[in-house]
């Protein structure tokens, strides 16, 4: 490759392989950080009176509005999440907006207005920040980038930290918001085809889950969807996940434009889940209570064991087996 | 206005403006962040043991490489030098790259390698990142946000703290940075008119002021340059900035093309230079220092005056005065 293809931006195999390469010379400089070389959501920092965590992200979604969400929501609950898996309260974000010359004004005020409502709503302070315009041709519409800072409670919850005998939970269906744009892309209406983003912030899952179980590893299951957010975990706590497909909760409308489309919604990208790997004997208490609390399609998927190491399995409905790969290739370009 | 015009980008008056207007709506939810209405460099977050200092800025300069720099080495130092002019010590960095399909991958290993070394060399550890493409023709190239954060050594230095009777630093010739891009986008060679960017790190200029004397406010001043960089000090300070034309730095090569396309170099952006302002009892001292350490062009270039707060005034070559007025209307788009 002497160029970068969108593969390179999916999430999947190929992007890995380039930051790897592009990221391999950094040098562990400062003791304060933990979990660098880790490539995990956020990074850990450690002082002396607890530790934070910090991740960033760039937004790019196309459209930028669409049913149950906006690029603005979705650069804040995005940038939470991946603080919130990470076992930590979100404090304050800071937000960098590029926007192309004649962008609307109101459009971009409602971006904003977005945004700020879905950072407040989770308690979080926007404490800085920037804007830029590109001239016209230059960007297609706005990107935004979001950083998050938030309070570690307790010991950071890593992608290393699964172990055999783990059960598997995801908070709801999955695929939702990938089906939603991958359809737009496609030339579909979601709203009619019944089609909703689940962009959302996960705090609230994290919490009760947290408190009411054992968490070893959690995952928001953005770009490469479950697939890899399961072998990311897999990959780095050196173990096999096996899932069952039946007990995988997705919607029947996302499972059959998604077989209209050839695409397998293991792969689409979520906003508003996690998959959850708990302790065998706290895993059912978190599932109840999440239900509890309103995620009634909570369910547990599947279980960690310690044989192939690295591998994602999955029980087809059909009674077999088959690996669970990594993504390869190019999916849903602007995905989030 | 009902569209984002290039006039929104340049960090001068329509700007202020509407950042303003869309993030007026922010409140104030936690005590641990101060100087969040402030509009500063970055922000402070204040904990039980010392406090941090946070920034985010995107880069989307044009063209990418350019004599002095590119827009890795452009996107480290940026931020880095947000945090510094705070009185902070940077210490960690997030990056979130966003690239058009079809980037050369060579080109941006070597903007990823320069980003790391400019980091690596003032000490910042990059601790997390992510990574976009975008289809071909929907982002003109690569555009790159870095967060840095980092630890504050004392009370922040703050647009607000300009006093009376300070005196008024400027570290270095103005408009370099600047005068190298504006050049390549009006058709110019820069390397042909021997114009180099001083794209740096103000870290060590930081240093040596703060060490041997009192810096009371400091700014580097890029989009808007001088003018906007003394305008907030001014305002924000409740004072007024008297500068002298005759004393301010400005290079000839710099000075006559400008003239040529009839840009004032008050306003073009310098990304390696900070306007400090000190105690008049340690002005000189700091002056002397900045000179020892190589800072051979460092000049005192006026002071802050309680009279008509908010203004900035210039006497000029010719023996009149001028008001130095906020950056209007349209300059170089794409300048960092």
């Amino acid at each position: 490759m002497t160029v970068v293809s969108l593969a390179h931006g999916t999430g999947g195999k190929e992007m890995q392989d380039l930051i790897r390469e592009l990221f391999s010379s950094i040098r562990t400089m400062r003791r304060e950080f933990i979990g660098l070389d880790a490539f995990d959501d956020g990074a850990v920092l450690h002082g002396d009176e607890g530790s934070l965590v910090m991740s960033t992200d760039s937004y790019t979604v196309k459209p930028i509005f669409f049913p149950g969400g906006d690029i603005g929501k979705l650069a804040a609950y995005g940038s939470i999440n991946d603080v919130a898996v990470m076992g930590a309260t979100p404090i304050g974000a800071l937000d960098s907006i590029i926007v192309e010359e004649g962008f609307p004004i109101n459009d971009l005020k409602r971006i904003v207005r977005s945004m700020i409502d879905a950072f407040e709503s989770q308690g979080v302070q926007i404490i800085s920040g920037d804007f830029k315009v590109m001239p016209k041709g230059q960007l297609d519409g706005i990107v935004i980038t979001t950083t998050v800072i938030g309070y570690l409670n307790g010991k950071p919850i890593l992608d290393s930290g699964a172990k055999p005998n783990d059960k598997v939970i995801v908070s709801g269906p999955i695929g939702d918001h990938g089906a939603v744009i991958t359809a737009y892309q496609y030339g579909i209406d979601p709203e009619e085809e019944g089609l909703t983003s689940d962009c959302a912030s996960v705090l609230p899952i994290m919490r009760i889950s947290t408190e009411v179980g054992e968490v070893h590893a959690a995952k928001d299951p953005t770009r490469g969807g479950l697939a890899m957010a399961l072998n990311e975990i897999a990959e780095k706590s050196k173990v096999s996940i096996w899932i069952r497909e039946e007990d995988i909760p997705i919607r029947n409308k996302v499972r059959s434009l998604m077989d209209l489309l050839g695409i397998d919604p293991l792969y689409l990208a979520c906003e508003g889940r996690v998959v959850i790997i708990a302790d065998p004997n706290s895993a059912e208490e978190i599932l109840r209570n999440l239900r509890k609390e309103g995620y009634t399609d909570a369910k547990i998927i599947g279980e960690v064991r310690s044989e192939r190491p690295g591998y994602v399995v999955m029980e087809t409905v059909a009674g077999g087996y088959r690996i669970v790969e990594k993504l390869r290739g190019e999916l849903t370009p602007r995905i989030c």
